[in-house]
Parts: C-alpha cells; structure tokens; sequence
C-alpha cells in the first residue's frame, strides 16, 4: 500500500473541493484517512483538511495525487521545483506539468511566485535569475527554457464559491431552456453596468447568427455604448455584416423585409470582393463605403477585434488571420484584463477563447442548442451561465435592458 | 402491364402537385406518359394534364394511383362511391378510406357532396338520405353507418401555392435557427392584426415554458388585447400559471429575481391543493384567489380552453380533461372556424392539434428545439412557419409589436 | 435573528449533502455555524455535523430548513408529528407536507415508521391505529383520511454515493454526445445480468422511435430473453409495431428497404383498425392474426405492459388507458420491485414513469436529443444515466452485448 | 414593363425546376407566359419550356433572371460573354460570375466550353487562347487575369432527379431521427461497394467525436478494408487517435472500461508533445513509437489525409496545415475523383468540403445533432442523406455490414 499525506484549505466544503477529493480517491480505487479537519465555523470562516491517501501501486497513488493537484491539494512538506530544458524548439520535455487554469504558484529559492498569463493546457517556464514563471503553449517554447516537471513544487489555488447567490453558476452546469430569459437579461446587464463601472474589460465572441437572426443593429449599439471592449469573431461575421451595410441582406436574406432575395446570395461574394478591392475594411469606412454596422463602430471606436480565420471562410476579408497558431496568440493578447465573456451563437471560436481563460473570469454563453450551451460551460471557468435562447431577441433586449440601466 | 389514366386540374406545377406525381411513379417503380397536357401561360392560370399510370403488376398501380388520389389526382370517368356498413361501434370496414386534411368530396346519387369536418386519418360516414358526408375517427363509428370504402368516388383538392410572396412556407419545411426573428415577428403580428380584422379566429397551443421563460404576462396581456379566441394546454401550464400568481414562482424558480428557491418546489403543489380545495379555478377566482395570469385572463374573457390531461401531470386541476378521447373531442369542437394556429413550446399538444386541422389552416410553430419545429412544420398544414427560438423572449416581442400595430 | 439547530449523520461530505447544506444556506441569505463535526476518517465511516442555521427573519429561516429537510437534515430533539384531517376527497390540508422521493420515516408513538410507496411530489397519510404510513398523491386522498402537515416528526435519508465508480451518476448530469457508446452498451448489459441474477426486476420504458428506427426485432428478443420485466409505452409503440407485424412497414416507410411507400401511411390507421375489429390485441394473437413483435412476445410471455394514452393517438387501441390519471395509477402498481428503468425515446412516458420511482432506482435513459437526456437525469433517481445516441443502433448492440453475456 | 424569353430542357418537372422557376418569378413578385411547353411523356423523356419573364423594373427582371439562370435557364438566343480584367491580385472585377457548384459552361468563340473544377462560390478565369474556362477563388485571382461578368454566355447544368429511388435525397433535405438506421447502413454500404467497384474514390469527413464515441477500431479497419481514399480532419482527431494509441484514453476517458481518468486530461497533450519531439507522426510510426489507430493506418497504406488547422487547437501536430487558406487548397487538390463524401461527427470540417464539392457528388451526413444534419443537407449537393445518429454506434455498423457484403 502506497501513502500520501496532502492538505487543503479555504472553502474545501461548499467549494465541492473536499467531496471532489473523496470522490476522486474512491472513484480510482484508492482510500483515505482524515488526518485532521477542522471546519469553518461561520460562512466566511476557511475550513482545513489534513489527508492521508492510499492506494494499492504507486502508478494508482500518483494518477489520484495528480489529479488532487489540480483541484489545489497540497503536500504538507515543501517539495522542489524540477525543472528540465526543453530538447528543442516548440516540445517540451517529457512529463511536463501540464497546467490548469486556476492561479498556480511554483516555490523558486524559497518563495511562491505566481505563474503569468495563467492558461490550461499549457507549460510553465521558470526564469530562475529574474524569479519569474510564465504559463506558455508547447509550440512556444524554445530550446534550452526551463520547463516545469512534474507536479512536487507546484501549487493551485482553485477558486472559491461566492458567499452569495449570483446567476452564475459555480463550477457546475444546469443548462436548461426553461429558464426565465427575461429576468436573466436584466441581470447580466446589471453585471455588465458593474464591471464597466469597475473600469474592467467585456469581451464578446460572436457568430454570424447574430446577423442571420437581425441582431446586427442591437450589437452595433452595444458597442457605441462602450459595453464592448474586444471583439473575437471570424471571417463570417464581418462578411454578412459589410453585406447587411452594403445590400441589405445576410447570406441572401432581406433581413428587414424576411425575403430571400436568393439573388442575394452572391451578395455575400460582392461584398468580400469589395473589401477586396478597396485593401481593408478601414480603407473602405475612409473611402466612404462602409457606413454602419458591427465592423464600422468597432473601427471608428477603437475597439479591437480578432477575425479568426476557419476553413470554412469564403475569401478571406485581409483583416483575417488566416494562420490559427497566430490567430490564437492574438486571442491570448486581447483578454488581458476581460473580466467577462459573452459568447453568443459560435462553438468554434467560443472554445477557442475560453481554453485561453483564467478560472476567474465570468462567462456568459447563449446558443440556440443545448448541446453547445453544455459543452462550454462544462468547459468553462469557474462561474458560466448558460442561456439556451435565441440571439436575435435575447441581444435586443440586451441593449434596452442596458439603456434603462444607463438612463 | 397495368395501366390506368387519371388527370389533375390546377396550379399543379408551381403547387408541386405535378413534380409529387412524377416523384410517386417512380419511386415506386412505375411508368407513365402523359397522354395530354396544357399549361396555366400565366401565373394565375390553371394547368390540365392527363397521364396514363403504369405499373408491373395490380398491386404496385393501386399503390401508386392511392397516393396520387392523396395529392388530387382524379380518374377522368366518374367512379361509383363505394359504401359499407361499420361492422360494429368503434371499429371500420377493411379497406375503408382513410381521409386527408384536403377538402374532400364525394360523388353521391350525381352530385359532389363537401365532406364536413375534414381531418386527416379518419373515416368517412355518408348519410345518403340527407345527402351529407361527414368525417369521423374510428372510434366515433357506430355499428351499421355507412363508411367510405376505396377511393372511387372520393376527390381531394390539395391546397394551392400562394401567388405572393409569403413568410408561411408551402408545403415544405425549411427551418433555419437563422432566421431573422424579430422581422418574423412583425410579420406574425401582421398577420394576427389582418386575421382579427375579418373577425376570424386564433387558437394558441402552450406548453408550460411560457411560464418557466418569464413570458406569461405577455401572454396574459395578448388575451386581453383579444389575440387568443381559445387556448389549447395542459395541466402544466394552469399550475404554474396559478403557482406564479400565488407564490411568484414557477416549479420554484423566482421569474422575476431569478433565484431558484428551491423551497418553491412544493409550490406546485400548493397551488394544485388550493384549486382542489376551491373546486375549480373559477371558484378561486370568485373566492377572490386569483386575481391575474393567463387562466384567469382566460375566464374573466370568457375566452374558451382546453386543458388535456398527460400522464406526467401532477394533481391534476378538475378543469383537466383526464380521458384523452374526450380531450381530442373538446379541442375538435373549438377548432372550428380557427385561421391560424401559434403553437408554442410544446410538441405533445402541438401534433395533438395539429393532426386536427384542415390544410388550409395556417401555422407557427415556436421551439428552442429544431427537431421540435421541423416535426411540427413537417407534418403540418400546407402554410406553415417554424421557428427556432425562445418562448421567453419570442412572446414578450410578439406583443409589443401588436401593441405598435394597435397604436 | 432567528436560529435552529440541525443535524446530519452519514456520508455527507461525499455524497454531496454537507456542501448542498452550505449552498442552500448561502443562496437563500442565511448564516451558519458548525456546533461540532467529525469527519468519516475512512471512506466507510460516516461523518457527523451539527450546525446552527441562522436567518434575518423567520420566514427565510423556514425556507432554508424546508429544503435541508429534504436532504435529510434533522432537529436533534425528537418533533411531534403534526396530522391534520384531509378537508374533502381529493384534497389535501393546507401545509401538507409534500414527499420527496427518498427513503422517508415518520415519527408515531415513539417510533420511527417507513413510510410506504414513498413517490415525490405526493403527501403522507398515516393510520395512527395500525401504526402505517403510506405515500399518496393528493387526487387519491378521502375526506378524513390524517395526512402529515409540516416537515416535524418526518425523517428523510436521502441515498449515499456508492464507494466504487460506476457508470450511473450519482445526483449530478453529466450529459455528453461524446462518451464511449459501446463500452457502455457492454456495462448496461453487464448491470443488467446482474439484475436479473439478484431475480430483481427491470422496467422498460419506450417510445414509437424504437419501431421507426429499426429496433423492434432488438427489442422483441430482449423480451424473449427475459430482460424485460414490464413495459410501458404509448399507443403509438404498440400501433406501429403491429403495423410492422401486418404490413411491414412503420408509419408508411419499409423499414427494411429504407423505401417511403407512402401508400403506406394509411397503415397503421388498418393496423388499428384490426385490433378494434378484432376487440383487442390478445384476441388477434389468438385468432393467428399477429404472429410476432413486441406486444405478441409480451402476450405470449405474460410479461405486464401499460399502454398509457395521449391526446396525439389515432385510435387509439383498446388495450391503451385513455384515462391518464388511471394511467398512472396502473404504472404504480407495475413499479413495485423494479430495480433498473430502461428509457429509451420518449420524453413523455419517461418523465412519467421518473415521477413515480424512489430514489434508488437506477435509470439509464437513452435519446438523440441531449436536452430530453438532461431533462430525464435531471429528475432522475440518484443513480442516472443518461445516453445521447440512436435507439435503432443502441438497442440491437444491447441485444448483441445480452447474448455474448448470456453464452 | 421589363421583359426576357428564357428556356428550360430536360426533366424540368420532377427535377424540381420548372416549379421553382415559377416558385422564383412570384415570390420575386414578376409576372411570366409560358410561350410553348411540351412535355416528357415518358419518364426518360426530356421536357422543354419557353417564357416569358416580366418584371416592373429591370432591377427586378435581373435578380429573377440571375435566380432562373443558376438552375439552368438560359435565353435562347447566344450571349456573349463578357470577360474583364482581375483588377488586383486577390479581387475580382466587380459584377463579376460567381458561380455555382453545378456544371457550367461558357460561350468562347462559338463553342461551349466546359468550366474546370467547378466549385460554388467562386469566379471564372478564363483562358481565351486556349479555349479554356476554370473556377478560381476570388482570393486565387491574379491580377491581369480575364474574369466572367454578369451571366451572359454562361449556361449552368444543374443535375436531375435519378429515374429511380434511392436513399439520397434529391435537392431535398428530410432529416428525421425516426429513420431506420441499420437498414440504411446497409444501403450505405452497398453503395460504398458500388462505388469502390467502379474503381471510383469515397472520401471520409471526420470529427473527434469517432474516438470519443469509441468508433476508432472501425475507422482504422474501413481504412485497412480499403473503403477510405481520403481523410479529412482536425488536429483533434489526429490528437485523440494517438492518445488513445498511446495511454488508452481519449480526452481523459478510458474509452474501454468507461473510467473517466482524470488523470488522463492531460494524456492527450503528452500525447502531442511525444509527436512534437518525434517531429512527426511518420516518425513516430518508423520510430516503433505508434503501432496502431487511424492516423497509422492512413500513413502504412498511404491513404492521403488533410489534417486542417482551427482555433480551438492544442499544439497542434505538425502535420496539420495551420494556414486555413491553405487547408482548403489542399481539400480541394484531394476531392478530384470523389463519387461520395461521408461526413462523420464533424460541422466544421463537413461545411468546409461541402463548399468545395461539385453538386452531383453524393453525401451522406451523420451527427447526433439534427440542427448539423439540417445544415449540411441544406447546402448539399444535389443527393444528400443526412442521418441523426450516434457515430459510436454507426461507425462500427457500417464496418460489420461491408464486412458481410465483402464475405
């Protein structure tokens, strides 16, 4: 038999952390004896755990251990930091920790420093002279840099249950389309107010839906009003946006009159071909083209976005990164400092932007399918809320719920 | 090689009636040629064509000229009605003929009789005396009345494509999630306004996610701007309907704070016991118990309801009809006369009515769930509209929209 | 501020009651303070708290406490159990107290009594002479009759997490498209021999799809195999499945050529009409006229089936309960034993047969649409799982994995 | 009143074309005389129509004519084609031809000249010297280059309707869970083999969810049948089948025993990182580090594959082509001489070939999702069979069915 002693603090309890725990030991085989334990008496009190795991072979007690790791067990001991070099450019060297997306902690020359720009999936590389670690994608790193191995040395502080009720649900999903859409509205606009009066960033990914379903206008509005600080989306969304600017229609469809022109179809092609022709999408709002729409308030606002390019794109417009490695990196830059996401009508680039997320950003996910709302509050950080709604109503109303709040 | 000739009269091509013809033949492995045709030289003429059907043996041609009768294919010489007696209550003779949702005739004693009551997959009862015909379920017959039996002598007049543009799809079910739903909506709220002014009637079919999506008032409020002349449901939506008039909430969620107090849960119940108690919703009413919401709206209006019992229904009210049969024959009576159908969110009640409903009779149907509304437009009358999208918000929208086209 | 002492005994940290206790205070506004606690040292051992739960106001006080209750919390000093007279048949006391569908004991004359045929949703009556307590639904209450009022004297255990992994949830969905589709099928199967060696019983619950997508004859050979101990389905099933049987074909589509002939739609209304002519299915397997299927292997196996009516049957057959509330009183009786429900596409008969089961059944519920799956497990008994896959794959895959078990 | 003759050939009205064209011109709000009809008798025989097309305006007479145009109208007499110059590399002149995905052809010096590589949404070069026509990216377009505007002397072929039934549907999309799905697997699979028999290509389509399901071991043995001429995919699906290979998990779950080894999550990225050090997958196969599994099977019977980049990425792999421009170039190099394109648990991946197939390849679509069946049917080719299904459960049929017809 193979033993471990490791220790948990804060709200292990109502933070699911210490039932996750028992539940991670039995569901591999392994058992445990509580040390120590002394809960928190009142609400905010922290609670403390001293565990001993076991388990029948060393492989079973290291699997269990690894994944108490994640969820911000520790060994009581402090253990070394191993570092190897990674072998060659873009791999890393064999059992690399692996990270998560919580705030992570690596004890170099007697002290606790914070892993930067904190990503899941990724590696940490130490810079021993500056005392510095820095989270960074595999095919990111260089030769020779330090990489964290193994877990001994590494500390994870998953975070905390709010000691309030909030709309956002913690580290737990309950998608259901029964849920009162309006009323929600209103609370999401009430947090969006919160964090802008904060002075923290809104982040919204969004599909062509939003066009297709005649919610263009709702989100141009949201961005004059300053509710949007950066804005990921792909190649389709600026498409059908210039097009719905120049003809009126979105992939074919009066959008106003709900007639399919069908003749429109091509408007999408005319309109990628007249971004074409004029360089960028900036030369065309100069040259007086470009009028309106989801594109033009960006620009002429300032507020960044990133046009990830798919391989379903139909050109691409030129603003599109049409090299995904790149199109990510991009990504990772713009969410410095977001403190919610909105992601509305898009899978791809909704997982997209939330693998680069921090566990203590909000997101806010709405989708007409169930199966997608699941799958990225699943993923999610620690507090998502999924909305199983209609983007072409939920964001007009969205942007009223915001102009009675602002009025 | 048989062979047999039958003719069709109409906008067959633009209807799609011919195109189904030649479909049908050769799906089924026929031949045919087409012995004569002349075609509507504009877009309001009619078109004629008459065409020998042929097949390999008896039975494929009957099959084959069985489903073209369907689709209004008649043979030219007049065919005798063939009538036999129903061999007891509640059961037909072999081989009767099982009706379509299409106006109906049958040739009685040298005269075309309308069948009345028409609706699909049921029997017809003639009265040759009185010389009317009339459509009854299988287990409506009684022993001894005359049943249809074949289809000699029946003729069917398949609805005609529109000559216009129209939101209402013909006889083909496109459904998009990505459409755009608020100019849907204007144009629903159009329709709804032009089908009041010729005091023809609207019927809504709901499930309880009209209650759960917070859009209850808005129903409540279309009731009384006189947009609803009878509502079809269960006992689902009454209970949470009168639960959120007693308690604020809905299967224990709050819909206006959106905390799910969780204590509510029992608040269903509550709400089923004071009706229980009472003797019926009316008499809460007149106790002075309940004082709005949408069966109160309903009653107070003295707008007509059905609401049909289902086997997951807790309690139920006494206003629920248990016994299906006679829950079908109470949304039977109240759907005469009806125009447009609005089903929203609810499959159970929406095929229920929909498998009642002439083919003339337009439809919309409203679901977050798409296999939901393609089901529905699928198996639905000749105009019908799905969309995908949410109740919640859907019904709030639809009316404020009535509300600017009332003002 | 008004305060209350409770208690918890058992596996509370891992089967999630103590963190739920935390939660349910937290989200309603309360306060809380842990008086004593000893943890489980091993993963046997049961733990032990006892808490103060403080709320500003007593009716927030009650809330909280109603719904720790549920979940099996309880005042240390023993409560008198309050029963008050059911003021007319069908109706039930006001503040009756509403079950859930966990293991529950009421305390009469200084003992703890089970109370039977515990179901959720329904209220306690008890006979204070013989010393029973019996679960009923509010419709089936009779004037007089002393049913329980409040939460003091009644004692619910809620179910502990099993110590081993499982493939059944333990009060959590987890609902995913991308789980291992047939190394589950294998593990259901196993489960399901397993069952059966116990001599236990298991209830299959299915929809009309089983015969559309081409898993009668799976489903007909498990019957013959003896995995099905009951069934329970809707008009529908037992329509299309005879239909199948005379005709070969399943709402008018061939489902062994894959061909629509559509001639065929009239089908099932000719199936229907001979099992009226005939007076019911039992008489036509006598007459020879069914030879084979689903309801002919039940018949001939004396294995009990419901067939439970809704108001979208044609017909419907005679062997269907129109009634729904009879329906359900049928299901009860045909429930009693069962330690596995199969429930296999249909939302309607699976939300109905859920309603009725105690908490420590086991479910596998099997769907294409992830959002019926999430509903069901949702609701589910503590043990669920729940499946988003085909039955008309599924269920022969089963039959297969049955019978490589069985050899 | 603006006016033009156009003409149709062929089988204009069980193909669907003659009622669209009608369809076309009212929704379109024009008017039409039909100058001269005759019609097919027989079913092989071709039908022929002349009409008159008017509109109020020219606008309008243009959008009806380039509708009536891209399903194979043409004006009697020969227009000349235009061609003007790529103004720009990458942009196309403006009004420029955007094609469709049917046959095509233009008028070049009395001659019609067939379009090469044909694909929707596109331009036509032209190559006046040489007398030849190809279909090009708007991207693609060097500047110089002579470009097709407007659609004089551009005739388009769209397909017809088979004479016979078959399980693709025609220009149609019915998607139905209730198919019977081992029925159409067979017929899928007699397909399969029809095609391999005619020496002609199958293309598989396939998303992560084939290893996630458990359908890996099917895949790999199609591969090994030599049913898989070419594999298109993402890095996921690469990145799972080696970690699957590797530690027996797929995204963290044993797909065999069902156990969700967490441990496992991060499986898949030492899983990339061993191919990252390796340098490549063939370098880990030559290296005796991958033994098996379907990225295996491509490389040891050189079975082309194009693994295509996307943002959601880890790593990725070094054989993925990151540049999305480039991906699809290279879809579209391995697409010639497909007859059939299996489109497997992927929306993204599929969307992107469909765009790029000629419109008389056959597909066959299978995804648990309806609303992705719905889509990639609706923007098919002109036989489509789209199937809501579970890839863990179809994958391993299919393999079964063309093992029996192989034997």
């Amino acid at each position: 038999m193979e033993v471990k002693e490791i220790e948990l603090k804060g709200h292990i309890i109502d933070s699911f952390i210490l039932p996750r725990v028992f539940d991670i030991i039995m569901d591999n085989g392994g058992e445990f004896e509580v040390l120590q334990f002394s809960i928190g008496k009142h609400k905010t009190d922290p609670s403390y755990a001293r565990i001993l795991v076991k388990a029948g072979d060393r492989e079973t007690l290291d699997l269990i251990l690894g994944e108490l790791h994640k969820i911000g067990a520790r060994v009581p001991e402090i253990e070394e930091l191993k570092l190897v070099e990674a072998p060659k450019d873009g791999a890393a060297p064999r059992g690399f920790y692996s990270t998560t997306n919580h705030p992570t902690y690596v004890y170099l020359s007697g002290e606790w420093i914070q892993v930067e720009k904190i990503e899941m999936d990724c590696c940490i590389v130490v810079d021993v002279k500056n005392k510095k670690a820095v989270c960074k994608p595999i095919r990111d790193l260089q030769k020779g840099e330090l990489v964290v191995v193994g877990k001994s040395g590494v500390r994870v502080e998953p975070p905390e249950r709010p000691r309030e009720y909030s709309i956002f649900e913690f580290m737990r999903s309950k998608v259901s389309p029964e849920k009162p859409t309006r009323a929600l509205i209103r609370r999401i606009a009430e947090e969006m107010v919160r964090i802008k009066r904060k002075k923290k960033k809104i982040a919204f990914v969004c599909g062509p839906a939003v066009i297709h379903t005649g919610a263009s206008d709702a989100l141009a509005e949201l961005i004059r009003m300053g509710f949007v600080d950066v804005l990921f989306a792909g190649n389709a969304l600026a498409v059908h946006d210039i097009e719905l600017q120049l003809f009126g229609t979105s992939l074919g469809m009066d959008v106003k009159k709900v007639i399919p022109t069908e003749g429109g179809h091509r408007n999408h092609l005319y309109a990628i071909n007249e971004v074409l022709l004029a360089g960028s999408i900036e030369n065309m709002i100069r040259d007086g083209k470009l009028k309106g729409g989801i594109m033009y308030e960006c620009i002429k606002r300032n507020v960044p976005f990133v046009l990830a390019g798919s391989i379903r794109d139909d050109g691409p417009l030129p603003e599109v990164i049409t090299d995904v490695v790149e199109a990510q990196r991009a990504m990772r830059r713009h969410l410095e400092g977001v403190e919610l996401v909105v992601m509305l009508a898009t899978m791809l680039h909704s997982i997209a932007v939330g693998n680069l997320l921090p566990s203590n950003v909000k997101t806010v996910c709405v989708d007409i399918n169930p199966a997608t709302v699941i799958k990225l509050t699943d993923r999610g950080t620690a507090q998502a809320l999924g909305i199983v709604s209609d983007v072409g109503v939920f964001l007009p109303m969205l942007t009223e719920e915001l102009k009675k709040l602002r009025a």
